[in-house]
């Protein structure tokens, strides 16, 4: 199988999938007497189903070389999740759009490099890769659901993918 | 007036105005195959009434120098609000009890010394200062309501109140 391409990380890109959390490129309007920019709203919280609850966590990835093996894809079918990097690394955000069968359709797998002035928010049911920081361990903050409803479906890949650098 | 003394931000030391979220001194447990350590749920969001909308947002604060004049005191009656620094930003963080009237007690203020690993979020009600970014500009995520609910308090001082550098 031939290696997937990286692609920038771009809210145009992303769109399908979900939003990018960052300031470049984004209206703000100022705050706090002039002293704050606010970047509104570049990420919504979503949430199926009765009382839910809202968390924030953090997530301590491990630092991934390249070549990268991906072995699985998961979803969060009733609420949304957003990483954001506050150890400045650069992370690879790997997503699929949905096939037959409840599965991702892995032809349609794609690898963006996000910066670490990026964050993404994965739209409830976005099929994606856990976390993919890289080169050295790093944390990220996460916002998502954590009341315990299910809300986690994986689907292994049969065959394993490989992302390489690009020169 | 006599200057606030900066106080270290600890969990404890913060717990009656909300909470700190730090990977350091909290427990995780590993998600992703081993590959992350899940610092799970350091903080939730709150939000009262119908319907309530929680958005991701950036803030993009000047940076203040010390003396730092504190001009103003707000709190959010119906949501918690929730700040991470994602430049590498110390930050102050300063907080009152509530008193008479409707209004903070400004001989409870105390002012705390965030760490650039270290978010707050303050639970509805709290009464805090607007972001007090250190020595440069900086970007905070943010996580609070976003849906137009009447959600800020704002009173000013009418004395206004200085930090002083710690030797």
């Amino acid at each position: 199988m031939s290696g997937i391409r990286i692609e920038p990380l771009t809210r145009e890109a992303f769109s399908p999938f979900g939003e990018v959390i960052e300031a470049e490129g984004s209206s703000w309007y100022p705050i706090n007497a002039g002293t704050t920019e606010r970047y509104h709203r570049l990420a919504t919280v979503e949430s199926a189903g009765a009382d839910p609850v809202i968390g924030i966590s953090i997530f301590r990835g491990d630092g991934f070389q390249f070549p990268v093996h991906l072995s699985v894809l998961e979803r969060h079918p009733v609420g949304s999740q957003a990483f954001f990097p506050v150890s400045g690394n650069d992370y690879l955000v790997v997503v699929a759009e949905g096939g037959q069968g409840d599965k991702p359709d892995l032809a349609t797998i794609r690898a963006f490099l996000a910066k670490p002035t990026q964050g993404v928010n994965y739209r409830s049911g976005t099929w994606h890769h856990p976390l993919l920081c890289l080169e050295r361990e790093g944390d990220f903050l996460v916002v998502d659901r954590v009341d315990g409803a299910p809300n986690c479906d994986e689907v292994p890949l049969e065959k394993p993918l490989v992302i390489e650098k690009e020169e």
